[in-house]
Parts: C-alpha cells; structure tokens; sequence
C-alpha cells in the first residue's frame, strides 16, 4: 500500500526516478524492544547477502527475489517472491512473514515464567500445538510499523493462544466461563472446567438468564487473531518513540491451525484460494470507499475529530463557494444512494472521504482504513489525526481444509496491493495453473516459479516509457509480495 | 415482527387463548393528517364488508384473507393474502399496501401549488412518470405506526421522486450539481442542466477538484426511496401525539420504475425471487444478531445512551455477581470471534444484544433492529430510550427486470416473519412452483393461490395443541402477509 496522492507521480518517472540502490539496509535480526526492530530489511527467509540486499533494494533493475535453491526452503515448499517499487519511496515497504510457532501451554503462575523464545530444558514433554503462519505487511509512510510487525505478529498470536491448548483440543464445547486461574492455572490441570463446573446449576436462582449461546472452537481462534492484531497495534504505538518507529501498514496473514486455515485481513491486501480452477475469495479490502459508513458515522457521532476542516457528508466533487445555494448530490452515513441538497456553508468543507477507486482518501490523506501503526498521521498541516478513522482489527475468515480433497495445483495466493491493481483474481489463477502445469507435481520448487511468474508479470518489463505489462498497458509502480501456498500434495504437510 | 418475548407466551396459548373477534376495527381511509391514520384497519384493496372484517379479525379461526374474485384486481394480478395472529395482539398488526402511483414533475413554484392527490385539470398533459408500488409493514406495540406507514409511504417516494422525473427520463449522466431552482423551477424548462453547465469548466482554478464520481440514475432512486423512509419516520414522529399513533414496523417495499425493481427492507421481512426455479435473495434481515457491531459501536461511542444499566459487550450468557475474578467469553464492536476476559463490576450489567435467533433483543426488549416509529419505545419500567439504537433507513436492492426474459411463473415473493419464521426460502419456492404448476399461466387467480397457500401452511390447522404444520411442528402463532408478484407473463404489466 502506498499513500496514493504519489502514486500516479511515481508511476509517471517509473523506473526513470529515484536511481539505483539507495542506502544499503540495515541488518534485520533484533529481539524484541531493541531497536533494530524498525530498521530496513528484507525478510529473513530470503537469507539474502549483502550484495544480494543491494539488488533488491534497486529501484531501476527491480530485480525479483525468491528463496534462493539450497538455502532453506518454506514450509510446505511455500512460493514467494517480491519486487521493490520503482521509486515511490526509498525502500521496498513490503514485508513479509514465514514461520512454524509452537503455542505451549501457560504454565504455572508459582513455576517458571514463559519464555516467548522456548527453551530447551522446557521442549521435551511441552503440552501446546504447532501453528504455519504466512504473512504480508504492505507499509507507508515508512517502513517502521511494517518491520516491527513482520517481527512480532505472530508471536502476539502465539501469545493469544496459550490461553486456548487445552481448551482447541478438547472435543467438547468451549467453557463459556474459566475459575478465576486457569489459563495461568496450575502445572498439570486434568483439563479445562467446563461452564457447568461454575455455578451453572440446573437450579439457577434466575432461569431466564441461564441460556447461554453456543461459542465454537473456531470463532475463540479468530478472537485471539482478532486480539493479537490488536495487541500489535498497541505494542506499536508503545514503542514507536523509542524504536523511531514511523507510519503503518496494511497486515494480511493466514494461519494454518488444526486443519483449518484463518485468514485474516487489515487493509488492502488479498488472498485467494485456487481450487480445481475456481477461485474462492478469502479476503475483502478495506478502503475509503468500502469502509465509508462506517467512517461516516463516527464522524457524524464524533464531529470534533474531523477538526472543523471536514464534513462528514460525501459529494461526487468538491463544491466552490459560488455554488452555495444550488443543489448538489450527496450521501451521508445511512445512504447508499444519492439525493440532492441545497449547499450550505457547512458543505464547502472538505468531504471526510474523497476521491474515486484507488484515488478515494480519507480526510485527503489516506487510501486505506485497516492496518497497523500509523499513530502519529495527522492530515497535512493541521492538527488532526487520522488514526481514530482507521481500525487495527482484521476480518478473519476461515477455511476448511479437511472438507475437500486438495490436488498439488490448489493454493492459496497472498498479494500486496502492487500484485492485485494490474493482475485481477482470474488472471491471477490463470498464471497458477499455467506455471503449475509445466513443473512436475513434486517438484518442490513449483510454487516459488509460480510466485516469480506473478510478480514478474505485474511489475512488467522496463521500456522507453516506463514498466510495461505484456498488453502494453503501465506495469505496477508499487512494492509487489506473493506467498503461493499449497493446499495439497504428497508430503507437503509437516 | 412482534416484540418477540411475547412470542413465546403467545404460541403456547396458540389457538386457545384471546378468544374470538375482538373490538370491530375503525373504518380504514380517512385522509393525511386525519385521525383516522392510527386506527386499526385492513388494506383497502381487501375491499371487506363489515363482516369480512370481523372474521378477519377472528384469532380463533384465523380465516385467510385475499382480495375477493369479481372485485377490483391488483396489478399485475399480483396475489396477496394474510392471516391474523393467533392471540398474541388484538388486532393483525401486519398492513399491507399495494398502488399505482403517478409521480408528476414539480410545477412552478411561480405556479399552482402542488396538489398531492393530482387534479383533473391537470391530469391531460401531466409530465411524470408511474411507478407501480407493494409494501407490507409487521407492527410491534401497537397498529399506528404500520398503518400509518401503510397509507403514506408511498407518498413519500413520490414526493421524493418529483425531483427526478426529467433526470430519470433523460439518458445522458444525472448532473452533479442543479441551478438554484431548476426541482422547482421554469414549468416548461427545456432540460435539466449538466454539471458543466454549472462552472465546470476545463480551466478551472483547483484543477484537482475538478474529479467527479458519476452517479447512476439507479442510485438517485435508490437515495429516494432511503429519504422517503426517513420522511415517513419523521412524519410519525410528528404526528404520533395528535393521532395517537402508537408502536412500531418493520417495512418491506418494492418499487416497480422503469424496467427496474427496488426493493427497500428496513426490519425482519423478506423479499425473494423465484426465477426458474432458482432463488434470487432481495433483502437481508436487520435484527440485533445482524446489527450487532453497528448497535456495540454506538452504545460504545454513546455510552450515556445505555443509562448505566447495560454495557455495550456481548457475553454468551449472564454473568452472577460471584462470578467477579473468572473470566468468561465476551465479544465488542470489533470482534467477530470470542475471547476471555476477566469479569469486572461494569460486566454484571445488562448485555446491550442479548438472546440468540428469534430472541435476540435490544437492550431487553425489542428483536428488529430497523423500521419506522418506536419514538416512545423505553426500556421497562427505566427512562432509557431504544430508538437512538434503530434505524429507519432501508437496504434498498436492485433487480433489472430487462435483463432477463421472466416466464409466468416468476414471481418476487414479499412476506411477513410469519412466514419465513416457519417456511423457508426453498420450501416457499416449492410451494410457488407446485401452485403455478395446477393453473393456466393465463389464469389471473394464480398468484392469489399462491399466497393463499404459502398463508395457509406456515399458519397450519388448529389441532387439540394449537396450529400445526403438516410435519405436526408448531405453526407461526404470528400475523403472516404474504405478496406474490409476477415478474412476466402475457399482458401482465399495464
């Protein structure tokens, strides 16, 4: 993602602009609260040299980058490939994530504290589940937020379902209620109480209060996502001051936990399943234009946060003050059509959200409205903050992955926004078949291939006139990342 | 819809409680303004004699009610029936209304006033348009509102349709922007200006201003068709002291215009489409499951709002007092899932949302989440106001008749919760087609089988245990309306 006021500029000196290079990134790495956390670099599974990081971050060869054959390879065999913009900003503001984490169980408030590291006195006989993860972070306004939270995110979703072992592997329905220490309760609990240990009595002295709704496995898994995007977000604003952390990003991950994938979503982002040929979208956008009722009304609610400079009311085009008095279309927050309105002086205020498709802004400053970070954005010049529009928290939706059985060539595809502006969900899936068809079916490397086809075929090829796709039309001027994940396949799950 | 924790009560007493025929309903007409608007009636075009009211009115026999053969037809030999309740209010507080109307362009305002019921001078010559027009609204807490409703909200649309009538007639872009006066304007203007007509000119000073969002001539009807409700909710606001209007509805319209169907839901009704067999969905139910993030979201911004009785987080049960220190599942405005969180003092409040499918309620009391009037609607015996928590805005939906040649047995179906509580889509799409079936598609009398028949299994017959479905299950205890409306066949569409 990008703020997209530069992206027409950006895309006009494509691959013209910026020059080669730029400074060489600092070294990845970095536990937890140090300050190399906001530092650049490119993803750790790349294992990329020093001179290899020097090509990446070269905005006029805009070379493509893959897990290199020999070095360590994904889980699953996972695809990926990514490819730095050409010279809306200094750095690829992209990020991303791979990782197999292990969840242990909390243990004992009296015994030893949790390490978020593991230990190996503790990995023999540790109670707890594996969970794949795979995410995206598409920053702007600096890469800060997106680093820290392509070091951190999963380990906050760790963190979220510790609570949770026991209870995720036991048939029976969630407990509704938990004794006062469970879930940092005792070293060995048999198991989990269930709602009927508490008090839940047939006699309840209230009948009427003793119905209690179903609460399934799966929706305590997207609560904890739901929670450790959020936690994320606040690690962020914590630590920004110190760790020099500056802007936000866009956070797009999938969790793969007990044959269920989740995919969760903050921003404009998107992740498909290919399956059989058909294609099951697996996220929405979030944007000026699909969140704006929601942004309409909290500005009509809230009117002090649009700083007297804004009004909440949406026109096709700004109104000029000679205009007042005459009708003009608009929509407010329970519209979804349009009606006119005789313009009055409240009206020549800028509209909360403006612009149209990848244009569409809010408070003229922003082009989505879910992610990560961004605490301190003020709309330019003024005093006002962006960041109560914008939500950390991620649609999650859900996957079953044993209710259907998967041939080597079903994936899931996760795409900045760089792949999905040129490449559309069909021609997407119709470069994965095509890629997938000429590797053989075991061929560890077939996913990576396909993550490189689609990258090289968003970002074009650089002409007299800038990146050009095959159609001739203007290749993405945008950072670009793809993880192509297998749904199936002999030998793919471990 | 009823205030459903009567429903209970009332389906137990089914066919036995309330007696037969109640007070003899007020004559239905009367005009606007006049008291007559609140009193209880059924539809006009029922045409029922005094005693037909009265045996329509009969919770004991529950006799299904149609527009009778040899009176006057509804368009489109549109099929229309109802049953009244089976003892859970005095009266049916369903109404239902279906009309032809003639939306004619405002006159001069240097001219006649306009005459909302049109006059014959005027008449030769009109410029306008017709829509054709089907609505039914399910009161709670009393008739008023639904029939109020019943009588005017056409009207509104009308009135809210005057302004377009050469926009909507005219092929070119609907113009952002109108002179001072042109809704009420010349009486012979030539057209309607454009926006560059208006200002916009190439050269203009803030070229980037100069970007419009083009606006279809469907979302001007749509914005219509939303401000009318509106209107129609601040009219009963207005009024419900002087007519002693009393209660709430849910709305469900469709509008007939020009090749196009709208249809508006603004509460718990439903609209569908049988076409070939197949299942169109033309509305989605607005209750507190489906509302309930929009409802957290403001009781969370609001906080005054819930009167220090409820707090704005969802558990899936009560919480008792000794419960304090546990922790149990909760979920707030940003959460789809559930997670646990320790129980504080502010958590043994009331849930905002609380109760599961039909009995989920707001704030206790009321289980539809959308409609027009409530404006007195209190939580019990407590000063706290519900209305700030519903909507009176539709979710208008679009269904263009010319895309699709329709066969005579393609019907939208519009009908009360009583019906849909019991029949669901499928089955009333096989009642719709095994009806059609049995008649000639010329025979005008089909559609009225129909919707008799689709009253008639989701009332069921009344057996020693109250009405019965055929599968011996519980039949709706409810008022039940049903429309059935073809969307082709010879000579149909005058």
């Amino acid at each position: 993602m990008l703020l997209r006021v530069r992206t027409a500029v950006a895309q006009l000196v494509a691959g013209l602009g910026a020059g080669a290079g730029g400074q060489p990134p600092a070294e990845p790495g970095g536990d937890e609260g140090s300050p190399a956390d906001a530092s650049f670099c490119r993803p750790a599974f790349l294992q990329l040299t020093a001179e290899e990081l020097r090509r990446a971050d070269d905005h006029a060869g805009r070379a493509v980058q893959s897990p290199r054959d020999g070095r360590r390879r994904l889980p699953w065999s996972t695809g990926y490939a990514e490819v730095i913009n050409a010279g809306k900003s200094q750095h690829n503001e992209d990020q991303a994530c791979c990782e197999v984490v292990f969840v242990e169980r909390r243990p004992s408030p009296r015994g030893r504290l949790p390490s978020r590291e593991g230990s190996g006195e503790l990995d023999r006989g540790r109670k707890g589940f594996y969970f794949h993860y795979w995410a995206l972070f598409d920053g702007h306004a600096g890469s800060g937020a997106a680093v820290m939270a392509s070091k951190r995110l999963h380990l906050h979703i760790c963190e979220q379902l510790r609570d949770l072992v026991d209870i995720l592997q036991d048939p029976s329905p969630p407990p509704i209620c938990l004794p006062h220490d469970v879930t940092a309760g005792p070293a060995e609990p048999s198991r989990v109480p269930l709602a009927e240990d508490n008090g839940e009595v047939p006699n309840d002295a209230v009948p009427r209060f003793h119905l209690e709704k179903a609460v399934s496995h799966e929706s305590l898994v997207i609560g904890a996502i739901e929670n450790a995007f959020k936690h994320m977000d606040d690690q962020i604003e914590r630590e920004r001051a110190s760790q020099h952390l500056s802007g936000g990003c866009c956070a797009l991950a999938a969790v793969y936990l007990l044959g269920k994938f989740y995919v969760a979503n903050a921003g404009d982002s998107r992740a498909i399943i290919i399956r059989n040929g058909e294609i099951i979208p697996m996220s929405r956008e979030f944007t000026p234009e699909t969140e704006r009722q929601r942004l309409q009304f909290l500005a009509f609610l809230r009117p002090e946060l649009l700083g007297k400079e804004f009004t909440h009311l949406e026109f096709p085009r700004r109104i000029q003050p000679k205009e007042l008095g005459k009708k003009m279309l608009y929509r407010d927050q329970n519209m979804n059509g349009w009606a006119y309105k005789k313009i009055e002086e409240d009206d020549l205020k800028f509209p909360l959200i403006y612009g149209e498709g990848k244009k569409a802004r809010v408070m003229a400053t922003i082009g989505v409205t879910r992610g990560l970070g961004d605490h301190d954005l003020k709309v330019f010049s003024s005093n006002i903050h962006i960041k109560p529009f914008l939500s950390c928290f991620p649609e999650v939706r859900v996957y079953d992955l044993t209710q259907y059985e998967h041939c080597p060539d079903d994936v899931l595809v996760l795409g900045t926004d760089g792949l999905w502006d040129v490449t559309n969900d069909k021609e997407v899936a119709s470069v994965v078949m095509e890629v997938l068809t000429s590797y053989e079916p075991n061929d560890p490397c077939r996913y990576t291939m396909v993550a490189q086809e689609l990258v090289v075929r968003s970002r074009g090829v650089l002409k007299e006139r800038g990146w050009r796709l095959a159609n001739d039309k203007l290749g993405s001027g945008d950072d670009i990342s793809v993880f192509v994940i297998p749904l199936g396949g002999p030998g793919n799950y471990t």
